[in-house]
């Protein structure tokens, strides 16, 4: 019986850790030098580590357009830090489609190749550069933006800082007609007839 | 000669407290009770008071849905305060298309008439619901939302609340295709074809 | 003996949770897109509504001041958003008496009815106001501020927005006169006399 | 003509920076070291040092009740660093009258003497309690407090720290009585009649 | 068994219990009136108190420099309301050592004697007083400090204000040179050779 | 005459301007997109890109430990984003010395080579790790910390992202031996003889 009750303890014990996790409030300063999560036992150097990047260069290159992210969901130790990353790739002909990221800006750096970038503000005014190899742009917090690969024959490399341990990134295209908002109510936003819509929703659909 | 400088000197400061105003910061707690703009030179009560949406429901309904702004722009008393408010109307058939604000949540309340409305959180999940008189709904903040008008006889009017002077607003539609975004980065983006995306973007043209 | 041991871990477990609650930090930016209680299982879209204020122009209208609130306690959607509403009802003759919100300014929208306010700022100016049906005042956080129906013949009702989940209320006249405060420290702090403050402390005593 | 033009001069820019601090947002962390105000144009420690406090030992007790700040418009080298201080004497017999600070929480030390103190939550609760000297008591954020010295032979001092470089304070005895709110409107809210408002009113009137 | 149990059941609730304080949020702005630790089981004025400092000046004076803090970790009402204080003590000829506070600007305030005061801000300029009984100083948040008695017959005391419950200290010599830092590392940082390092790491070392 | 008294104006308004900007507040949330410096007429894609960075890896590669900033400093478009990067170039057998960010967490990522890292939390733990080309550490923010160049034979490069746009960097050694603070305040300090202290600080005198 005991293992029994010793069970429960451990079970209750996780489900009640992984409920605290839901409720643990955001980016703002904290009061102490960093915040450990319940699970881990033992704080050293390695918990300040991510290497989950290690390899992403060592592989073959991604067919599509490829974000890897290091946010607070990969790497625990950036909670309430503030700050996280990613590296984006852009085989050739590849776009980044236009997202919004909720919770942060992002300063983005061309590391390899050339980007063709551009963000639209809330008065609607496009803004657009195209990067070399070794610009900065930074696409302010909220706004819709995107960037594509500008080089008919390279691949493109990127690295982008986010004030935000977890940025969040709302994809335009996929929230917009692969999530069942009606055909109707996406008709009359789009100013589009029903056809359309379903025509564009189609692309999202699984492949047979 | 006096005249002319003096002139100058008014010009300029006129100037000067205008990109004061760019450059003042934002939302968070202030250090006095509240914040006065450069021009305002006596505050009293109607500094506080803002009287543009007294008539708005003695006017015609207006044709289409339509949002009316109580934000920073419109009252500027509510610098620094972080609250600000808008109604909105939706004739029969109208929808308030796919948007984000960018700084803030969003209380809906519906004060006459019946409404749906859905939101996407950064997981890709539609939340929707409809809503009858009396009831509210809150929009996370950041994440692409819309509402519609329901009920296929009667107008519907809501007034909606934010944590922000200044929440802002970025229209999907008008943002993604009516800012001459390329018609090749939105056909990937939207895993289309060149000709769709044009089709929706003639929408937004101006009609003859 | 397993089952009061069964029940010991319960209890402690929901005891545990509601302290859990008392420890949740604020109002700020948070890092997920909103905030799911303990004790909420699954989420949709109900979980986004609230119908706590469907029926309240329906009920017979209150017979004094009467505010009723939409905020984190009745609302538990609203954690992390800082946004909350209240709808105020003042019949003929009465007064919301003077009381400020800690946590947020207040952004009131006259519904029906014409309403005279104000407020105090920390300089000890008093601006009010005569507010016509569709009017908007902003009431700064945290200074002392009240309303009060100035139509001798009809009813007002309001809405009010505040950029807090959970804006608290101080209500001047309960806190000062209804909580005990010595007698001979509040005739000191009001410069008069004794036999006022028990004069006024009568006023909120339970009436037989 | 060249004296005139520079007097105008002289006067718009100091009159511009009086609005420049009326604009000049908050608190909250700042992305400098330090700030300057514009009329300060050379930096040393002198301007990080306040001596305006150095005599109040040494000068006559105070009559009554008094409390000196050390705040932002004390001391302008407060500005962005969220902090400030202010020294609070209390002779035989007195009080500092039920206040909150709009922008802070306060924390008192006793340096000498014995003082009763209590504040009131959000809903209604009275805190109190008796400090001897060197006792310190936390007032939260927003909430009505007081103080009184509670011995019948000695005077008291305390020191109180503030999160804000600009707490501000609310005197409720002032605000309520000393500002022309209507005597209807705060008979009302004081559930009391009209006379016994004049009377508490006729305390703050200006002595013969 | 049950005994067992129990004591297993207390353990991990208390280990559970201080997990939970390492996850505990920031110094933002709170969403309630004050935070209770989940040990805590009934509040009242005494939560409110802390006495921990009131012997300070009746015991013998410290035979060096000495802070003592009245912070989150000692102190927990003061959690969610961004103030605490220390009182510091300096005797004849003592140095407060070069240290930063990483979360809080400090605002000292000298009750006795005279001190030597300096910081360094990101532009390596120093900024250095001498205060005298009665003198307040602001060190800018997250900026070296340091403090020392420059009367060569009288011992000194201060009070510092922090804007934050847990500002943290970094004291820069055990940092550097008490932590295992390598002696290679801290010699090309100091620009100095080993045994220099060396020399410097022994006087930190327990003394025989 | 003219033409002096438009120059006092002009070099007036300079003044004025250069004032204005260190009066600006901080990285908090703004309620605009962006914001625009007073100086910058017209806003393009140009304005939210830093070429700055370009060249870095063209040139020769430094003969000392480099760190190359994209802050608010070079990059005024991050003003109010909350985000700024810089690339960390260490030849073999270089260090970047101790040094603490008042106002970020850094975030590093290796582009090249393999670093040594660490840092020292305030109970004076210090966490120390071996990084790989491709591996991530945080900073947490405003704690010492340093790396540096762990291959005898290899270069290697970082480039680091911050959670503000204005990180700063207090450089402990060059702050605390290389600022005028008296030989006895840091004798004392660091435990050693004033010949040490000595010792050290030549080693940052200039060099004949």
């Amino acid at each position: 019986m005991a293992f029994k009750l010793e069970l429960f303890l451990l079970l209750s014990t996780l489900a009640f850790a992984s409920l605290l996790d839901r409720v643990r409030a955001g980016d703002p300063d904290i009061t102490s030098d960093f915040l450990v999560p319940p699970n881990v036992t033992s704080v050293n150097g390695t918990f300040f580590t991510f290497i989950g990047l290690r390899d992403i260069f060592l592989s073959a290159p991604p067919p599509a357009f490829k974000a890897t992210k290091a946010s607070l969901a990969e790497f625990p130790a950036l909670d309430g830090q503030s700050v996280s990353l990613a590296i984006l790739q852009y085989p050739v002909g590849s776009v980044n489609p236009p997202h919004t990221h909720p919770r942060s800006a992002e300063l983005l750096y061309v590391l390899m190749g050339t980007l063709g970038v551009g963000f639209v503000d809330t008065k609607n005014n496009l803004f657009t550069q195209t990067l070399q190899t070794g610009d900065l742009f930074v696409f302010p917090k909220g706004l819709v933006h995107f960037q594509y690969n500008c080089d008919p024959d390279k691949s493109a490399t990127a690295i982008s800082a986010f004030g935000s341990a977890n940025a969040g990134t709302v994809s335009i295209p996929g929230t917009v007609f692969n999530t069942s908002i009606s055909d109707d109510v996406l008709a009359k936003s789009f100013k589009t007839d029903i056809a359309t819509i379903q025509k564009i929703k189609s692309g999202f659909a699984p492949q047979p």
